[in-house]
């Protein structure tokens, strides 16, 4: 597995373990992370920390041309709020773990020119399907249905 | 001035007396304010907590029905990241404070489905031109450029 992916599925099963939804991601930047996050939902009642937005704030203050050089690794198809996040801030790429549980705004994401890579690995597909089976009621709260 | 308008310029004033960025927001449920926020760039090192995000994460978490019986009212067109968020949990309304010292994502909005006002209000006008002519620096981070 890709080693970035592997970071953000770390989170993402950290987050399990916390009794968390398990999404994670991580801030790359010239081959370094720089942010690391899982979806908090659960542990600090929050409604805006997926786990890409997790990675983002974790990561800290910025100028627009470290994240222009940056990938945004997520084990999970983005939302429309972490798609509007990548947009903000101009991350020309997003890897993500894969798009079978739930399908974000990748469309949207291509339209405006962000280059978008679907692993459908196989562990990120089994962990969000395991959970989604198991909180159907959370994993909906998490993506407003 | 809108009531809801008045407490979210109240929040960005709170904002830049906390030598933060002037941006602040409410969401409204069936008339009630149930979170208020301004931008914490500045205050928490945040680079995901804009007014909207601040006053959708002071909000706690809801399910669906509540955000689809929301208002958010912010004092300043709604950035990529903020629309996406109002786009993820189908508010079905905002309520812009002004979009000429910054056009977000209203387009994308509206496109979706969402209905957008804009009173381009003098003093949400002010504030903002004060500020960015103050700080151009800072502001261009909280955009991505």
């Amino acid at each position: 597995m890709d080693r970035f992916m592997h970071a953000a599925l770390e989170e993402a099963r950290h987050s399990l373990e916390e009794g968390g939804i398990p999404i994670g991601s991580v801030l790359v930047h010239r081959g370094v992370i720089i942010g690391r996050g899982h979806n908090r939902r659960v542990q600090l009642g929050s409604a805006v920390l997926h786990g890409e937005m997790d990675a983002l704030e974790n990561a800290g203050r910025h100028p627009a041309e470290v994240y222009r050089e940056s990938i945004l690794v997520t084990t999970l198809s983005p939302c429309a709020m972490c798609s509007g996040a990548i947009l903000l801030y101009g991350i020309p790429k997003v890897l993500i773990g894969e798009n079978r549980t739930f399908q974000g705004e990748e469309a949207l994401l291509l339209e405006r020119g962000v280059d978008v890579e679907v692993l459908q690995d196989p562990e990120c597909i089994e962990l969000m399907e395991g959970f989604i089976a198991a909180s159907p009621e959370l994993w909906h709260e998490d993506i407003g249905e």
